[in-house]
């Protein structure tokens, strides 16, 4: 088997539990290299102790399972199959007792937690995820590679974003000729729908982009990413068109100052905690500390929020090998919304920023 | 309250449930008019028979809220709160016992199902689906409006593509110029990741679109959709570009003669499976049955993918206001994939296709 189904193998044997059943894309993903967005079909993978471990999927998804290079067993079921009850054909064929089943209690949910309960009567269920966690939140050689590229290309789409800003320009356009010109690159996935605000619209964090044109006075603030060989990224910038006032730059700098403190302060052994810490209080002696109505970022992988979270309350020491962004911002309705974002990779001296693009202050 | 709400609340003291903790994007906006991505964290609306209902929403989402117009309690929480905690104090203060509650079990995760239960303890859980699924199930005036444009710009969609077919383009390009041209028109958003495929990738029917170039002899399949208003449409047609075999033919008018005998089928009182078995027979009958490896449609509004599901077995008969996808399709490998997808609305004597590009064969 490959290391990772390994490692959660070694765990299931150490922790005495008999079977994982892994739901999610992200972990099906990891595990097998299979990637699958199921909707509202059943994905899933069975791990046992010393048994062969079985995928689940829909029969249509079957060939990119083979791709992927996946030699296990596989049951894909079509629209007018019972796939529970081809799971537990399958299962009853091994000698195994399921007596403690791993599920992801963040993901699976409570019909088929219930589905599982009767299949599996007086079996208690413990959550895998702390496990997958921290399988997946160290990351190796292959998975920098991925997301050092999935951060270039970050750069390249803001930089194709920045040059096309254009008075009277609406955030659409714009987001098209971002999108546009990197699918020309190949690239099919984004990690999260682009975003491009102007004026107004930037004060909101997750405003949605629209007909709004660029205007003189405008930021415009830019929040995207790519997704590479599984691997996201997400990258913040915010530049200004024409001209800024002294409210803009002081909110612009304060983001930048706190932005930078951050990044300044990883490396292993920092509590992640810290970090938002150092952030918010930048922010907040500034005099914004209630217009940064968000944690200072979040963990950054398969998953474009993954574990760790980058919270005032995250005890976790920083470890080489972690990856995840620093995006403080500041929302001030009638003045504007500035975020810069960052990703970071823990390194053991301290920190590789993955995303390059300049942070000084534009005015086009 | 809206008359959603009231009907949700009247369900509530017919059925004595005494709450509902409604918890999937969806459903919320249905019940709310607040659109919310959420992402890992928690969206909720807390709904009671005689109490007034509480939303629980991302601080950053609380404008939002107001926007959409919900006036009731809202409690919004920062990264830093422990939005549980408030839920409960917010709850400890109504008058209430809690004895049972409904939720959504096929939205609802295992972690937050525990944490319900351990702060209604004694508490039943029941679910909530079936009632959210018959409340959606039949279309308001309103939601065929939107369902209606949506289905209009879906064809114009289309309509660009073809258009923009050229020897040599890349997938990913015809992609490109279709979504540029369709935010040009001011959406945002469409129903789910913009489907174009060439040549050997059309036999994927979840095949993803990269730098494979238009070739003569090719098929070139679009599979995509736009939300307008809250709302989805859906849409596929399958083109042939230069030139086709009579194998290729043979394909496309197999698909075709399914979908059309099976929207001609359409009315109120026949049974949703029959039209999954009147495509698949026609398909099964040209040779093709293992071919066509998927649902005959699903239940299109809010959700792109909802109820109610278009497969052989579900005995539910079709009403007016039911608005669903029928969407036929052949994969096969070295031949090549077709295809066609067309959005209904079910009538008082029979059916309104909301989707109107033509269908012939269309060889460019």
């Amino acid at each position: 088997m490959n290391q990772r189904l390994d490692k959660l193998t070694s765990w299931l044997i150490e922790e005495h539990i008999d079977a994982a059943f892994i739901t999610s894309t992200e972990n099906v993903f990891y595990l097998t290299g299979f990637h699958c967005e199921p909707h509202e079909r059943l994905l899933g993978l069975f791990v046992f102790q010393n048994e062969e471990p079985i995928l689940i999927c829909p029969k249509m998804e079957e060939v990119k399972v083979r791709d992927a290079g996946w030699n296990y067993r596989t049951i894909a079921y079509t629209d007018n199959d019972h796939p529970w009850e081809m799971i537990h054909h399958a299962i009853s064929q091994y000698d195994i007792t399921i007596s403690i089943l791993a599920v992801e209690k963040e993901h699976l949910n409570v019909g088929r937690y219930e589905v599982l309960r009767e299949m599996f009567l007086e079996t208690g269920f413990v959550s895998a995820e702390e496990k997958l966690h921290s399988l997946r939140l160290l990351k190796d050689d292959k998975e920098l590679k991925a997301l050092r590229e999935a951060a270039a290309m970050a750069d390249e789409a803001i930089e194709i974003g920045v040059a096309s800003i254009k008075e009277g320009r609406s955030e659409l356009e714009i987001l098209s000729i971002v999108e546009t010109e990197i699918k020309k690159k190949g690239i099919n996935k984004f990690s999260f729908n682009t975003m491009v605000l102007t004026g107004e619209n930037t004060a909101a964090p997750h405003g949605i982009p629209g007909l709004n044109k660029v205007e003189k006075g405008n930021f415009v603030l830019f929040d995207l990413g790519v997704v590479i060989d599984g691997y996201c990224s997400d990258i913040s910038r915010t530049v200004a068109f024409g001209s800024v006032t002294g409210a803009q730059k002081d909110i612009y700098y304060s983001v930048l100052k706190a932005q930078i403190a951050a990044l300044e302060a990883c490396k292993p052994g920092v509590r992640i905690g810290e970090l938002d810490q150092i952030s918010r209080t930048i922010i907040s002696e500034a005099g914004y500390g209630e217009y940064f109505t968000h944690r200072l970022g979040h963990g950054l992988g398969i998953g474009v929020h993954e574990f760790p979270s980058i919270i005032d309350s995250n005890n976790l020491p920083l470890e080489p090998g972690m990856c995840f962004t620093i995006e403080p911002g500041i929302y001030k309705p009638s003045v504007g919304g500035v975020r810069i974002e960052d990703d970071v990779f823990i390194t053991k001296d301290g920190v590789e920023i993955l995303t390059k693009y300049p942070k000084e202050l534009i005015i086009l």
